[in-house]
């Protein structure tokens, strides 16, 4: 990774500079807008879909939604982490005396069982440096099958960051190759941001007659360097940025964090939206809570997860992984949300933007979690 | 239905003509690229994966295959259907004295539990005309209720085709709507050409430098609809056109006709690709065996189109439905077409153009079927 010191300011102009240094590189993934969705999102609740829920017993809001879609899932590796992993190799060649002194031999490592692992193998390959993955020996065999295919050298760990790190560190030893971590960094804070300039731009083009801009954005926050990248990606523009996150069993720490504030340091839960099982990292939780970059944070059920992924899959006919639900999920289900565009927009509605983090799902995974659902 | 004595004759022009006519009233559906599913293709199959096919002890074919897919997943209603029963309503409009006559207050009558259903729906109501739609009783509810969201007037009947006509002749004597059937019509055939059409136009922005059109086409092929419509959209091009059918229980009927010289009537098989399960109609054997606009037509296993629905599942991130699985699994998996292949193009290879038909798979049928082959 960059050393901290040579890394751009966290600001909006770096954001455009990621832009510039990532954009032939990364896909430019499509936004898209769907009718029956925006029918649903408009459609108050049943009052008896608020039964067993905090909401039990108020009256479900009202909203006017029109919502678009930043399509992540069709993004390379198949999630938006490429463009925080191209980026940070950007960064790492631009670094002075990195090259010089065999940097580009001695590669990069990180610890990953999920998207970062792919996303470091490919962009490290396209520059022709050699990447160290260190993944827990529970990773799925096509999760791992698929980083080697990217030409990357696997390494073995236990599954505890503890352990993991152990492992990592004796890379490091041994090969000298430089961590990059998968969120908690400028340089990938403002690669993941890049996604979020491009949506300003290509939702402009779809926007109602009249509006400038997207009202707001809602994005997934695992930890949180997507989030607090499209925070500094939307500063100065009047365009909100919220987070969204699982409820179950601890998940949502950056909420429970940003209501406290206290930074929540350990998440241990197995939310099915195993993108966003980790803890905010300590640079996204700078932008996102102490310069409030981010407007508020909500959570959402396991439930509300699955069937947003199947509206998705069902209405789309796109395939996104659980995490890359959970925006759309609270758009659709939470009432806290709901009620709150409704009182700040009234009847003009919100033109509001929704992030498809990531379709890395294999059909097996799928299987598992709708058979549960349906025996549940 | 249009009158037969007023439909346009089976020409490559009549195809343009309905294009015309229809153009403004569906999607223009994108045309991918997948550089994994590239290589799948072109990389001989082991062969281990031959053993216990009719293939078992051959040599497997080398073939040089560049894809390029027709995303009708993506069609209004879900499926390339839309594109015949628009064009039908549209030709049923032109048609002398039929509204003077009162037609459009009639309406129109078909029995389908599938996607022309909802098609047909959906163009008559864009038409302010009235749809009469006869569904057996067995159908999926998902399907009912999507098919009355379009607005029709659904009616139950017993399963078999000749449960289904009674009903249909009942609705027709009772209302005068016209009959408009799922395939076996010239207007419903020149609907589906149109999606021909776009496919040679879109593929041309794709193909490697110096190369002017598509190899060839492989769509799938049920009751004959498309395939024949897709021919007559290739006629005097140069662009081969192939059918490609389950072989499952004898769905691969116009297979078996081809090759004996005579139409197969009757189809009893439950492939899972439920939307290949009817024989070929009667026009559209006319395109696709007497006048020898098709070159040959292929058959795959239920494995092969499992298998190829995942592989677009989780390598497009896109969901189809198993019968619009049937000719990537053709190009990868059938050994008599991939053998052709590497006899006729030698190592140029060819560039295929295969058709996603459709997406309508609700999420609890596409994990029945997967957990299913799981467990076998």
């Amino acid at each position: 990774m960059a050393d901290l010191a040579t890394c751009r300011p966290l600001t909006r102009d770096s954001v455009i500079e990621a832009h510039a240094l990532i954009k032939p590189l990364v896909h430019l993934t499509p936004v898209l807008k769907n009718k029956t969705l925006n029918e649903l999102a408009s459609t108050p609740r049943h009052v008896a879909s608020l039964t067993g829920t905090k909401w039990q017993g108020r009256t479900p809001a009202k909203p006017t939604l029109r919502l678009y879609f930043k399509c992540e899932n069709l993004q390379r590796i198949g999630a938006f982490k490429a463009r925080g992993a191209f980026h940070a190799i950007e960064r790492l060649k631009l670094e002075p005396g990195w090259r010089e002194g065999g940097g580009a031999q001695r590669g990069v490592v990180t610890h990953s069982s999920g998207n970062h692992a792919q996303a470091l193998a490919l962009a490290a390959r396209e520059s022709s440096i050699p990447a160290h993955i260190v993944m827990p020996s529970v990773s799925r065999p096509n999760k791992v099958a698929a980083t080697k295919g990217y030409g990357a050298i696997v390494y073995s760990s236990g599954s505890t960051s503890v352990e993991r790190e152990a492992v990592a560190n004796e890379v490091i030893a041994a090969t000298g190759a430089r961590l990059v971590p998968p969120y908690d960094h400028p340089d990938i804070m403002l690669g993941q941001g890049t996604m979020g300039l491009e949506f300003q731009d290509q939702a402009r083009d779809l926007l109602p007659a009249g509006k400038k801009d997207l009202d707001a954005i809602v994005t997934p926050c695992g930890g949180g360097g997507m989030l607090s990248g499209v925070a500094l990606s939307c500063e100065g523009t009047g365009i909100r940025v919220y987070g969204s996150e699982p409820e179950y069993e601890g998940a949502d720490d950056a909420k429970r964090g940003y209501e406290t504030g206290k930074r929540v340091e350990t998440v241990k839960g197995l939310t099915i939206a195993d993108g966003l099982r980790t803890p905010v990292g300590v640079h996204p939780w700078g932008v996102i809570y102490e310069r409030k970059l981010v407007s508020a944070m909500f959570a959402v059920s396991e439930d509300d997860i699955l069937q947003a992924t199947k509206l998705v899959f069902e209405r789309f006919k796109l395939v996104i992984e659980p995490s890359a639900a959970v925006p759309l999920a609270t758009a659709l289900y939470n009432e806290d949300f709901r009620a709150m565009v409704e009182r700040e927009a009234g009847e003009a509605g919100w033109d509001l933007g929704l992030v498809f983090s990531g379709g890395n799902i294999a059909m097996d995974g799928l299987v598992e979690l709708f058979a549960a659902k349906q025996q549940s």
